[in-house]
């Protein structure tokens, strides 16, 4: 019988005990789960960030994971509790946009407030609800306990906005989303939206005083050092450069514009 | 059948081989077991931080957990290598201080020099107990070998002081013990000491040349970029920003005095 | 029966979606499979450090495991994706030299070029082979499924050459080849290569501007803050500062010349 999985994505960083404390409670209530990190180096407080990790990595995992997600600056506050059941997945988190880019793509079935205090820890802290309620809940929900059996089942929750890029004959506005640990430019322009462009019509990507001309279909199809555009493995267009860092060699940083235009004829 | 557990924590990083062979050796000796990190980014040496963060982890996992724990700057040296079996868990690791603030709280029952080398790697170098001593006695353990096989029993080990807060009346003197990834001020003075003054007595919290009046039920009650006094998760008073960085803030660093004061009437 | 072992090496960081979708990927083709983190903070790109990284952890793992490394900075283009099967281990990842340090150590029995799409994600990106091709193959190595089922048998494959110390009389030179995490500085000189010097043949360590008297047994054999020479847990020449960071106080790095030279009389 194969162990049933739940992943963590937080804002906790790994130097203090706050994650392993959740693993510990999670393991404790079902000690056959695996549980595996996305990531904890989500910039504290940033939700769009993690939900953007989030809705990158979720859909990699076996259809009735468990993800977890803990970016909560309102913990302890008004902000509800959540459970939400997809068609494939799990998502037990906070009220507060943190799931937003997921429930764009997965089907919702049902999404439940947390409120029946018999699966939390017995003391629940103002401060840490990522181990004293969300951890207890995402350990029953492996062991099979019914998601109404959680809470009151409710029909609205947070959404927040995450810019989409602006489509104009012959051109598109978009700005850079995220920038990974390589210093690639992720952006919100997705590539099927190139499609727009006619396929003989050669086009430039334009990011600060920058301009390069067409797309490449990866990192080796450029020299070392030469800042390249394509299409990355999340399906949006990046801006990278080979074997370098684009954020450093362009100096640009989250929500910096970038344009594509079709070429002038001359 | 339930997967036995062992949790690390060492001051080794993440970007080595060192963690990972640790990891190895544990799994060649038991492949049913699994292996969770508690942290690995202890400060280089610093076994006061190790014993702290291992202190506020490790009883959240489940009973039976071997706690496998490397802050070691003797390695190799004449400190003797530790078996501590409590009611509830097992502890492996160097005989310096680092089980200090987990045997203040858990029941003793035996105490073991680790000495019988078969269950060590055939050659023990003198810089790695970890990878070579410690995880194939962890290893052993999860299968179920009985503590005495692992040495000699004995009576007295090394502890180290943590400073206690100093109650005075109508004031309570503490320092900063801990500072976490978000930059929050964990103090050594527990949430219950508090009850040392009367109910509507109202009181303000001192540090660096700032004064905090009174104590918040969370980080959200109070407005963002707010310097803020909680009880914190572990039981501690804690000095927070809201959406913020308090040791930014104050330039605190550990250490650092935090006094309560009764407010004196006008 | 016990879990299947995959290992993960890359330069991916732990802070993007990257790594956490291999494991989703893996888990996804096999749920019984423990998959285990070497490191993810090889430099971008280095694919010298990731052989070392790997070269000196792989071996402490269970026969069978299945070692996935990608430091890939030619993704998508003309290197082959490899399937490497020794005596006791698989790897698999880009043919790149990565694997140069470990196939110096172990017995080849096949390498592989993978080609058969059918085990790959059914649409495999131009940047990420690692989750799209590298992490399905893995996954589908634990169930059991044939290496020869994988591609093609291949008889050459890209090794990367290391620098290798130059003995002359009574005189070693070699390099740093390697700095962890505490600022060990760790070099390419073995410690049975001391052997050469008689017995009774005083010899002293030369590194930048400094002479280092002599090998210590290990740190516990130094005082605080005292630079020593001693033979580390890899069984390489390892020059350290007891409690403190070799790479601080001498301000070397990776390549710096080490010689070793037999004291002279007087």
């Amino acid at each position: 019988m194969k162990a049933p999985i739940v992943t963590l994505l937080t804002d906790f960083g790994t130097k203090d005990h706050y994650v392993a404390s959740m693993k510990g409670v999670i393991l404790k209530v079902n000690p056959r789960c695996q549980v595996v990190d996305i990531t904890h180096e989500v910039n504290p407080q940033d939700i769009a960030e993690g939900a953007f990790i989030l809705a990158n990595a979720y859909s990699y995992f076996p259809e009735g994971t468990v993800h977890l997600a803990v970016v909560d600056p309102e913990v302890g506050g008004k902000r509800n509790p959540l459970l939400i059941v997809t068609e494939r997945y799990f998502f037990v988190g906070p009220d507060n946009g943190l799931f937003s880019l997921v429930l764009q793509r997965e089907e919702i079935k049902e999404v439940y407030c947390l409120t029946k205090k018999r699966f939390f820890l017995r003391e629940v802290s103002s401060t840490f609800h990522g181990r004293d309620l969300f951890s207890p809940v995402a350990g029953h929900l492996t062991l099979g306990v019914s998601p109404p059996s959680f809470g009151q089942k409710i029909d609205s929750w947070k959404t927040i906005g995450f810019p989409t890029p602006v489509l104009k004959p012959g051109r598109i506005e978009g700005q850079v989303i995220h920038i990974d640990s390589f210093g690639n430019l992720i952006t919100n322009i997705e590539g099927k939206q190139l499609n727009l462009f006619k396929k003989d019509q050669p086009f430039s990507i334009f990011i600060g005083r920058r301009q390069i001309k067409g797309i490449r279909k990866g990192y080796w199809d450029a020299i070392r050092g030469e800042l390249v555009c394509l299409i990355g493995s999340a399906g949006f267009l990046e801006i990278a450069v080979r074997e370098g860092d684009a954020r450093r060699m362009l100096k640009v940083s989250k929500g910096s514009c970038v344009e594509i235009r079709i070429d002038r004829k001359r």
